[in-house]
C-alpha cells in the first residue's frame, strides 16, 4: 500500500510499504480521509519533535524514523482482529491516535501518562496511508450521517473540546480567542455549541470571514486595526472576557489575552511553543488569572462525535481542500506553510478514492 | 505624631504630622509593630508603583504622594469612632490593609475589585506611624496570647494563606517553593500546618537553615549545588511535586517549577514581576500545568489568625530584627536591600515603645 513516511526534517517520502494486518484486539481500517495538522508541518520544518529519530526507538511503539505520518483520520472497518466483536466490517470509524502504556488506558488524565506519543508521529502506522491497524481501544464508531470527510476533523475538534473543558467556560460566558487557524476556529465552534459569545483576533482576512460566516465567532478583529483587549472590554461593560484561548504561539497574542480577560478569569494555552515567550506575569498576578495548558484530548471523543452527529457543529465549511497522497508536499504542506491564510483544513485521500 | 512618609523614589522622610482621629465607623489604633515588606523596598528603589504619584490622586483615597508607608501592622485600640460598638479600647488588633470601593466590601474576590490599593501605599495613613485610623471593616481582633510583634506578621501570613488556597493543595501533597524569603517561608508555614511536605529552593544559607530549623521545610536545596527539579523527582518516586510556589521573581526559578511539578499540577505565582519572564510554556502545555496568580488576601485573615492563636504556626522565629522609626532606612531598608540573606522579617516600633 502507499504511505507518506517521515524520514527526517524536509524529508517525507511517498512509498510502497507492506499493508498492516489486524492483530488480536486490533481493527484494520481503510483510511478515507486524513487531515494535515500544524504538528505535521512543525515536524517537516523543524522536526523531528514527536517523531523518534532514527536509532532512538520510542519506548512504547519500539519504532523510530522512518514512520508513517498522519493522525487526523476517518475510515471504514476492513477487518477485525481476534477478540474484537463489537464492531462490524464496513462501519465508519475515527481514531483517537494515542500511543500510551496500556496500564493507563481509561485512567484519569491518560493523556499525561509517561512516554505518551501519537499514532502517525511516534509509530504504529498513520492516517497518511491506505490502511492502518489500530488497537480497538482507540477506535470510535461514528454515524454514517456524518460524512467521512467531516469525520476526519473529529480529532482536531477533540483537541478544541478538551481545551474548552480545561477552561471551565459555561453558557453565557464571553470568550476571546487569539488565532483563527484550525485549532482556533474549532475551539470557537465548541464554545458556540455551548452558547458562549466568541470574539476572535486573527490576522488573515479569509480566516476572519470564515469564522464570521460559519457563525462560530460573533466578532472578529484584525489586531493591526484595533486594540483587541480594548474592544473586548467595550463588548463586556468594561469587565473583560471570562476565558481566553491562545492558538497562535505568538507572544503579543498571549499578552493581549492577559489584558483582555477579566480579573479571576482563565486563559487556556493551546499552542505548542517553539520558544519561551516573554509572558506578562505581573498582570497574571494582579488579576489572579489562571493560565492552563492543554494537550490532546481526554475522554473527549464521545462528546465531540455527539456534537457533530446531532448537528450542533457543522465541520464541512472548515474543509478548504482535498488532495491525493502525491500532492501532500506540493499542494498540502506548501499551501499551509506559505499561504495558510488561504486555507483552513486540507484533507488527504490516501487511496485517491475520495477524490 | 511621627510617621515615615513616601515622597518619591529614594525619598522617604520621617516627619511630624498631625495625628488622625477616629471618624464615624473607624477605629483609632496605637501601632505597636509594623513589618517592612518587599513591596516597600520596590517603592523605594523603583517606585512609585502602588503609591499614587504627586498630582495623581488615587480614585478611592483621593490621596497622592507624600503618603504614610507601612501595611503590615499590629496595635491596640486607642479610640472608637461613632457607631463602632463591637471592639474595646486596649484590645489587640491587626489591620487588613485594603483600599477598596465600599460596594465590594465582603463580596467574593473583593481583592480583584477595580482601583484596589493598600493602606500604607495608596493613602489612608500607614503602619509606619504612631497611630492610624482604619475603617472598622478592615480591623481584625487578635488574642492577647499572641505577641503584638508576631501579630504584625499576620498580614504577610495572609498573603501566604491566600496563595496556598489558590493552589488547592491538600494534606499529603508535596510542594516545591522557589525562594525562602518572608513570602516563601510563610507559605511553607501554612503548607506545613496543612500536613503538606515542603521542599524549598533558596540561595541563602541562612534562609535555608531557618526554613529547616523552624520545621516549615522538610528539604531545602541550594540550586547552585543540585538540579532542584531532579531532587524533587527523586523525593516523589519520579512523579514531581503536586504544587509549586514562585516567590523569587527570577525566570530560572519559574522554569524550574514547570520542570519540578507533576503533570496536571498547579503552580502559584506569588512574586510581583518587574519584567516579563521568558516562561517555559511548552512544558505548561505538554504537562497541562495550571499557573495561577495570587494577590493579597480574600477572607483569609480569620483563618490565619486562628492558625497562630491555636499555635499551629509560630511566627516568632521569622522576626530577625526590631528597630525604631529613625533606623527605617539605614538599618531596615539597607539590610533588606543589601544583605537580605541575613534577615527574614524586620519590625519597626513607630513610637519606640516596643524597643
Ligand atoms: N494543545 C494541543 O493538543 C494542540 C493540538 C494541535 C495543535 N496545537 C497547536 O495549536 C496552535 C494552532 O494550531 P493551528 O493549526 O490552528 O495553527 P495555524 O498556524 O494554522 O493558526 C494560527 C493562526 O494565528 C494567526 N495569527 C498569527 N499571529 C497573529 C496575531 N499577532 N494576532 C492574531 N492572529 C495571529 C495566524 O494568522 C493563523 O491563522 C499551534 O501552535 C499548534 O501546534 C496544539
Ligand atoms: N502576591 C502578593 O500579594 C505578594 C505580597 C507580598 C509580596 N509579594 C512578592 O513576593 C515576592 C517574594 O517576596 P519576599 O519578601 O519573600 O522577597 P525576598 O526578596 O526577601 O525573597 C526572595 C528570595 O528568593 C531567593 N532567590 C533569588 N534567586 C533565587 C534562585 N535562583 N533560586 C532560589 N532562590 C532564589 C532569594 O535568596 C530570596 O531569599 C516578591 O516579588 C514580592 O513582591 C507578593
Amino acid at each position: 500500500m502507499r504511505a507518506a513516511r517521515y524520514y527526517d526534517r524536509k524529508d517525507i517520502r511517498i512509498e510502497d510499504i507492506e499493508a498492516p494486518v489486524a492483530g488480536a484486539g486490533e481493527v484494520l481500517i481503510d483510511v478515507a480521509w486524513c487531515g494535515i495538522c500544524g504538528t505535521d508541518l512543525h515536524e517537516y520544518l523543524d522536526g523531528p519533535i514527536f517523531v523518534p529519530p532514527a536509532g532512538h526507538p520510542h519506548p512504547i511503539s519500539g519504532e523510530s524514523a522512518p514512520v508513517t505520518l498522519g493522525h487526523e483520520m476517518s475510515g471504514t472497518v476492513a477487518a477485525l482482529g481476534e477478540g474484537v466483536t463489537d464492531l462490524e466490517v464496513g462501519q465508519h470509524v475515527v481514531v483517537e491516535p494515542y500511543i500510551i502504556h496500556e496500564e493507563y488506558y481509561g485512567k484519569e488524565n491518560y493523556q499525561l501518562s509517561p512516554d505518551m506519543n501519537f499514532i502517525g508521529l511516534g509509530g504504529r502506522g498513520g492516517g497518511l496511508a491506505e490502511q492502518i491497524a489500530v488497537d480497538r481501544h482507540w477506535v470510535h464508531p461514528i454515524s454514517e450521517k456524518v460524512g467521512l470527510d467531516e469525520a476526519a476533523l473529529i480529532e482536531p475538534l477533540s483537541v478544541a473540546h478538551h481545551a474548552v473543558s480545561r477552561s471551565e467556560a459555561a453558557a453565557g460566558d464571553v470568550a476571546i480567542i487569539g488565532g483563527a487557524g484550525p485549532i482556533g476556529v474549532l475551539t470557537a465552534a465548541v464554545l458556540k455549541a455551548l452558547d458562549i459569545t466568541v470574539i476572535v483576533s486573527e490576522l488573515s482576512e479569509l480566516r476572519r470571514q470564515k469564522a464570521l460566516e460559519t457563525g462560530v465567532a460573533d466578532y472578529a478583529f484584525d489586531p493591526r486595526d484595533v486594540d483587541v483587549a480594548e474592544e473586548v472590554r467595550k463588548l463586556t461593560d468594561g469587565k473583560g472576557a471570562d476565558v481566553g484561548f491562545e492558538a497562535t504561539s505568538v507572544d503579543v497574542v498571549l499578552n493581549m489575552l492577559f489584558d483582555a480577560v477579566r480579573p479571576g478569569g482563565v486563559i487556556v494555552n493551546e499552542s505548542i511553543w517553539g520558544h519561551r515567550p516573554e509572558a506578562d506575569l505581573a498582570t497574571l498576578v494582579l488579576k489572579e488569572l489562571d493560565l492552563r495548558g492543554t494537550i490532546g484530548y481526554s475522554f473527549d471523543h464521545a462528546a465531540t462525535i455527539k456534537l457533530v452527529e446531532e448537528g450542533k457543529i457543522d465541520l464541512k465549511p472548515f474543509i478548504t481542500g482535498k488532495i491525493g497522497l502525491d500532492g501532500l508536499i506540493d499542494e498540502g504542506f506548501d499551501t499551509l506553510i506559505n499561504r495558510n491564510e488561504t486555507a483552513v483544513k486540507i484533507l488527504v485521500s490516501p487511496s485517491g478514492k475520495g477524490l
